[in-house]
């Protein structure tokens, strides 16, 4: 996306918005336009109960949706920033713990149709109490629920958010590997 | 996001970017981009083998990330074009044939905190040859693979791109319940 025939649309303080002219394979040209992202990390907060594992989810009101969604803590990299710092301050902002573990999921692309975002998963397992400041943008609340529920809720569609579907479907294959 | 305080700062065929600056609970303001999307319909299309299923998979080069991925068929819907249309024009755009059945599985949002996108899923069935010109900036492949293998990679972490991951979990599931 670096060539001659870009320009930046919108620069936001984490990602921008770049507009390419494409010369098509037909002789016609088009102005396309593409998300230039650091990328963005999404955890699956695990806490032993007496039963099994609760995952901490969020309540947070999506701006671009209009209404309040069940999803869990992700959050954008810096440019600059390493992964597993990355992963530990979100989850310090978001839910108030830090992980003595992090344990890598896999990577997916959220929209690689329109952005270049990629998304790291992690498992944060051994939570203690250290939260620093949220975001002043955001409004959030943490929802702790149990997981065998919320892999229900995400294979039968009553999770919408793609990142949660899959952040909850793989960390069930993960204890299920155990 | 139709207050008065938001701005197009890209149009484009099928979406379009709008800045909104807001006054967040510390007083400062900030400009937040969004995107504004008709939506986007996601194709498990299916064939019976000797053995099982195939998924029509698309081998598809994806300008924004610089490369080439593994991922089902899709499409944004116009906006005012009927899901059902659209899944069906895209189905033909993208693998050349066209579904008896389309069976609903399920919606997501790729990605809530930029884009208020919802994908709509749908299993492809009964495929006929019914082929569509594709899209002239489109560069795809079809490669039809078996459900199974596509699962696994699919749960671990071996397809990248989260629609793809989701439909394939979908379908999955579609058959297990049958």
């Amino acid at each position: 996306m670096n060539d001659g025939n870009s320009r930046i649309v919108w620069h936001g303080r984490p990602w921008q918005m770049r507009a390419v002219t494409e010369r098509l394979p037909n002789g016609q040209t088009m102005e396309r336009a593409f998300i230039d992202h650091p990328g963005a990390v999404v955890l699956v907060p695990v806490q032993q109960t007496a039963v099994g594992f609760n995952v901490l989810m969020l309540r947070q009101y999506r701006a671009a949706l209009g209404e309040t969604i069940l999803e869990l803590p992700a959050g954008t990299r810096g440019w600059d920033e390493k992964w597993l710092t990355c992963a530990q301050r979100e989850l310090r902002e978001e839910t108030g713990f830090r992980a003595a573990s992090l344990i890598y999921l896999g990577e997916i692309w959220p929209s690689p149709g329109v952005s270049n975002e990629q998304m790291r998963l992690y498992m944060a397992a051994g939570l203690e109490p250290d939260p620093l400041p949220a975001d002043a943008d955001e409004e959030i609340s943490v929802q702790p629920m149990p997981l065998p529920e919320l892999l229900e809720m995400a294979r039968n569609g009553r999770i919408h958010d793609a990142k949660s579907i899959i952040g909850l479907w793989w960390a069930a294959e993960y204890f299920s590997n155990q």
